[in-house]
């Protein structure tokens, strides 16, 4: 029963659902539904999908958060930069508009659930990790610029040739006099009016004397009434007869359950755009969930929040949908319209069935510069060049990442700058946990304690070296640890012992065991004995039982007190005994 | 001068060379240079190339090492993993035999050095660390394997497809039944003579009083012994003229300087294999480097290696070879045979010349069957199943590391294999990083300490909650911070305070200020207040110039004890006042 509770988080809030909580949750539904619309739409144009599809995907990944999530807040449905993913991905591999097209998206959001999925049962969303905050940022001013590039085809009628920000531009620049006005005429005023709500209607509202909550929901109807407008606009005057493009005939129904194609060759294209979908969404969707989640005491389970949006992906790719997320926006309107369960959420996926069941021909005339528009005030917000600034100043290389990053999703694609950045910053990472702090130690007069030679005046001998090496020794500082051991060798010509002080290391991998093997033999070879000291319990019980541990035994010391006494028992009484120094303290802080 | 002197090594020892050390290292250059030949023409045959490259493998990189190197015992020329390496990756793109394969795989030579030097000079070392002991044990077994299995076709004569070890098994069991008797009768006993020279020879000279140096250089003769015997055996019997495949005509004359045939289209193919190739080259030589060094107290500048490693292989690469390392055999040889200086290398370099300008016609009855027991021998000594048993009883994710390398790339082929295993590694490090020890801690009674309350019985308040992590704020546990922190603020629903001790926290790169960020904002939302204490000096540094630092100023606190104190001065006082109680030890180490 536990278990089941578990991986069905409704099972809890279920059961203590009532009449009261319902009509709140179908209150909010009702808000977020109209919401929604004209987001599913406009995502599922980003996409190069029909309206339709963007429709089906905001339905059953709803329904199934709702049963399998553990946030009371998040909204599941189509986002922009898992839908500019899902372009990228998919455009290589079938024509834009054929059904191998929509086919190859059903693919990318099953591929895309299965790993979620496969990534939740396995416990491991830390591989999230490799999405480091530099990269998610300068992601998301890339693909800010990226969308709102490719916008422009929709909002001013330029033909453009698609492809990364770099080559649309050039697309753009050289199609420019290819300008519709008749297409401008709706995009431009409806961008404008966007821009304008977006920014100054929730503030106008609430001096208005509206309450933040509702006045924040009221300004984020601004595509609704747009979508309203421009629709009459288009149907009285007839501009689509002028080469305005408007979203036409959208298929009348609900989507029925289909399997996506099961094609090895497209699978395996597949494959790596879906795990980076995957690991993009379940980022941008766990920091959502964790703050709204907090602003309410509440508790996200990380690894459910795995399989819940890798069920809403399944869900999405059966209905004939594409890949989904937890949106931001969408999120915070549910928040702020007051959802208290992940009922909510599935109402409102009744709410679009409903608008696909009977609203569709309404959206005959709604013109694709209107979605254009949306989707650019949308997307802009994610543009954040300030960050690379501020992120340099605090720490270059991560700056230096997230500039790199912009650069080359800019110039090669999201794909292609996603995983640079991933490898950039792993690189970092490793070139940084190679190079651990090491320290020659010496005893401090008239204690019993070890420090730093550098910086504290402790007493060393000419026929010992003891060093200090401050972390755990992993496969990434193993041979740095082999090459500070030689170079201390090489520069201390007359000593006979070596002493490796392990207070601060907390595990030996094996590649660490094998760099101690390797060291201990070499020290031999050069007539020195290597001794261990201060090994904590648990790294001493993995130590005895190699070969290695046996060989030190009688040279693996409680504490470096014992381990120098053992040695030359007068220097290190001598130097007990003798008067303590003040610490020279020669930087601010300790060791 | 002294920057000459840096990237000259030469410079060094070649001031101090004289006529009694030129004398010595010509002793030396004849052993290992007649040592050196059969294995040329071994490795060449197992990368799929006429014998007279792996003679022209052999010269202009021992010259080039002998200039840049800072190891004065390491043997650089073609050896058994990269040779197998180098047939993966030309095999794909040339038909074996053309000459579009011998310059693809002068091209990988190439490539291999460029992107040596380009480490060396980036000081990008580190990078080698991504192929941990597991890995790289692994690879050794499972390449071992590999390179017998192909040599059963040249002992045997039964015809192969090649491929990985498994395709190669199932081609030899589907043709078992075309062995030539002819071939097997001279590679057969070739075998067992080399495996029982190689296993007894030494033992037995030293038992007879020689010297054990002496010894082990006569035993790594058999090669050398079986070769001329082989020879002369087909020579006199006419065996060639019964299908036992003989070298043939080996090109008389030096390699002359060629460049690689330069096609964008063939680099980017080999770019992967060249990356990985240089890795392992690198790795092998630079452990077989400082085991030599450290056994004469010399020392090896990792940095250098990789130039010199680089030189070599640009070095083999335009004089017709293929990629080359530093070799565990033949440098154990140099340095048994005593080389005082790398100028034993050149002159070995000299020998091979020699041997390629006026005795390749000797070589013309010499059967493939006597090279291919020559590499089976050798490679067999690399496999060892008995690490994977000892690795996974020592650390059981290791071990597990270890057997999906070899099983990998038993199936797989070795490319794919060593990607697969980096890639393990990766992951499995990252898991253990991201997941930091961390302590709720509390005051010790009569002390200003604060520790574990798990292991101590030390005092908490209800209203504050005090976590340390024992790691520094990276990108791969900022995640893990902010889950935790949530976690632990869900489950202490009183509390006002929450102080985060940042006595083991070295540093906090962009992605954990973000998380810190994050975690202030949440705990301010749930009207918690955010307290830091034992900031590190350079931490802070970072810290105070960040809109965050300044927010938090007045809540970092220099001990833990001011932190507590600060907020409830009667606990931290009364607590600091009351009798000391004697640790818990509720474990056996620390914490």
């Amino acid at each position: 029963m536990k278990y089941l509770r578990k991986y069905f988080p409704i099972m809890e809030w279920g059961a203590a659902y009532s009449g009261k909580i319902a009509v709140n949750d179908l209150v909010v539904a009702l808000i977020v539904s109209i919401m929604l619309v004209p987001q599913s739409l406009a995502y599922a144009q980003l996409a190069g999908l029909p309206p339709e599809v963007g429709l089906y995907a905001s339905m059953a990944p709803l329904i199934l958060y709702a049963i399998f999530g553990t946030s009371r807040s998040l909204s599941v449905g189509p986002v922009a930069v898992t839908s500019l993913m899902t372009l990228a991905a998919v455009a290589p591999v079938a024509a834009q508009g054929s059904p191998e097209y929509a086919g190859a998206a059903m693919a990318l959001a099953f591929l895309t659930g299965l790993i979620l999925i496969i990534l939740g049962f396995l416990k491991l969303g830390f591989l999230s990790n490799f999405m480091s905050f530099p990269v998610m940022a300068g992601l998301g001013t890339a693909v800010g610029l990226q969308i709102a590039a490719s916008q422009l085809t929709p909002v001013l009628g330029i033909p453009s040739e698609g492809g990364t920000f770099l080559a649309q531009i050039i697309s753009l620049v050289k199609n420019y006099s290819q300008i519709n006005i008749y297409i401008a005429a709706i995009g431009v005023p409806a961008f404008i009016f966007l821009l304008m709500v977006r920014k100054y209607l929730a503030n106008l509202l609430t001096r208005a004397g509206m309450s933040k909550g509702l006045a924040g929901i009221l300004a984020k109807m601004g595509p609704v009434i747009a979508i309203i407008i421009t629709i009459l606009v288009v149907a009285g005057s007839g501009l689509d007869k002028q080469g305005v493009k408007i979203v036409g005939t959208v298929p009348t129904g609900l989507p029925g359950i289909v399997m996506p194609p099961f094609d090895f060759k497209l699978w395996s294209q597949l494959a790596t755009p879906a795990l980076l979908i995957a690991i993009v969404a379940y980022v941008g969707s766990i920091s959502v969930a964790q703050t709204l989640a907090s602003k309410k005491r509440q508790h996200v389970d990380p690894n459910q929040e795995l399989l819940a949006l890798g069920a809403a992906n399944i869900g999405a790719s059966v209905s004939g949908g594409f890949p989904v997320a937890g949106g931001f926006s969408r999120s915070i309107v549910n928040f702020e319209a007051g959802a208290e369960t992940p009922a909510a959420g599935a109402f409102a996926a009744i709410g679009i069935a409903l608008v696909a069941l009977f609203l569709t021909p309404l959206l005959y005339f709604l013109p694709s510069a209107t979605l254009g528009a949306t989707i650019m005030v949308a997307v802009l917000s994610m543009v954040n060049f300030k960050a690379v600034i501020k992120t340099y100043a605090y720490s270059p290389t991560d700056g230096i990442a997230m500039a790199l990053t912009i650069i080359l999703t800019l110039t090669l694609g999201v794909i292609f700058g996603l995983i640079a950045g991933i490898g950039i910053s792993l690189m970092m990472y490793l070139y940084r946990t190679s190079r651990p702090h090491v320290a020659i130690i010496g005893q401090v007069p008239g204690t019993e304690h070890f420090r730093n030679i550098d910086r504290h005046d402790a007493v060393t001998s000419s026929s010992i070296v003891s060093m200090r090496i401050d972390e755990s020794l992993y496969f990434p500082n193993a041979r740095f640890l082999e090459t500070k051991v030689n170079e201390i060798v090489a520069s201390h010509p007359g000593i006979s012992h070596f002493i490796l002080n392990c207070s601060a290391v907390n595990s030996i991998d094996a590649s660490g065991l094998e760099s101690l093997k390797a060291i201990n033999q070499r020290l031999k070879d050069s007539g020195i004995a290597f001794h261990l000291s201060e090994v904590k319990g648990p790294v001493m019980d993995g130590l005895k039982k190699t070969p290695f541990g046996q060989e030190l035994k009688e040279r693996i010391h409680f504490t470096q007190y014992d381990a120098v006494y053992s040695i030359d028992p007068n220097l290190a009484k001598h130097t007990l005994e003798s008067k303590r120094v003040k610490p020279a303290k020669k930087q601010e802080n300790g060791e």
